[in-house]
């Protein structure tokens, strides 16, 4: 299956700024990325990267893991826009998996890819999408707000059958500092490497999961 | 299967305090309590709370659904020790399902019971242990800290076999004023009608999905 990773090149992770440095950021979120694309690839599927800029504009060079040897098709349009682009080019399912799932695993996508219905949809703790898979040639995409619930409505709307997958790994969109935890406690790729080079550790100190930076 | 439910009857949820009063959060809490035993039972199990206190020693009458219809153990040991002396004095598997997990399903259930390891691990968002089945004499619980990695270790030292289960629904225990959000977006039992009821509501106005209260 055609899985598009949408990536927002120039400012990303934006929300992580409290403890990453703009470089940081680019370089960690370059990191989530590549291990997106790796999961999606064992799990059978043909990536493409759907970014905001050229990957090689990027503040800083992010070092040896900064050749996406995927495709990477540039639209400079918002998520939503670039996303309908994407949907209305294709003539086969296409699905789209967020860049800063550092949780996914190959299982996990194939939960998302296998099942039959028309749309497919993982949502993302605070009523994101993290991951969506599109059969239905009316269905299109909203991603503002709880696009959890917008997205249930449009399927309705377009008749399109739909199934939810339940999913820990895919609801784990990185976004914030607590997220971190999350990737030293599940994580097993490049930005779990990342973060741990970068001196992040858990800490548990005050009873509940956290991190700290030697 | 035997099913576990602990529930602090006397100071429950208490990282609601600034969204709750005393009396809500019991309220809150019981009708959480009520929907898990309402899984539990439609996906083939029985359930037993295993309370800090009698239930109905509660603040104050938590109204029409305070009578808890399944066997209540009252053990005023911390959480660790209680499920432990159940642990020990069952003699067949036990699953041992927290009474806050509010978006939990049959079909999530279904998913921790089913799979035929010594020790079924479904992690908690911030590294907690929010249900687990345990086959395996040896294995004992400790629920401080990051308990999902101090879960695994003691399966690892038994040498009992693991299945984590991905989920959503099992990873979110409701603990503090953001988590309202996913029961309206996820729930469908009595907790998410106790939010309505409540006057909360979700509120998307910032961009983020969080929750107002008429």
């Amino acid at each position: 299956m055609h899985v598009v990773v949408p990536f927002a090149a120039e400012r990303p992770k934006t929300r992580l700024s409290d403890v990453l440095s703009v470089e940081e950021r680019y370089s960690f979120a370059r990191a989530m990325l590549n291990d997106v694309l790796d999961v999606v690839r064992v799990a059978g599927h043909d990536p493409t990267v759907l970014a905001t800029a050229p990957l090689d504009e990027a503040p800083t060079d992010p070092g040896p893991s900064s050749d996406v040897d995927v495709p990477v098709t540039v639209d400079p349009e918002p998520l939503s826009s670039a996303v309908n682009a994407a949907l209305v080019a294709a003539d086969e399912p296409v699905a789209v998996v967020m860049s800063d799932l550092a949780l996914a695993t190959p299982e996990s996508v194939r939960r998302l890819t296998t099942p039959p219905e028309d749309v497919v949809v993982a949502p993302g703790r605070g009523g994101g999408t993290n991951a969506l898979v599109v059969r239905h040639p009316d269905f299109r995409v909203d991603y503002h707000g709880a696009s959890y619930l917008d997205h249930l409505r449009v399927a309705r709307r377009v008749s399109a059958s739909v199934h939810e997958v339940d999913s820990f790994r895919l609801a784990t969109d990185v976004d914030e500092a607590d997220d971190l935890a999350e990737v030293l406690l599940h994580g097993s790729g490049e930005a779990c490497d990342w973060l741990q080079d970068a001196g992040f550790a858990l800490d548990v100190s005050d009873g509940r999961v956290g991190v700290r930076r030697d």
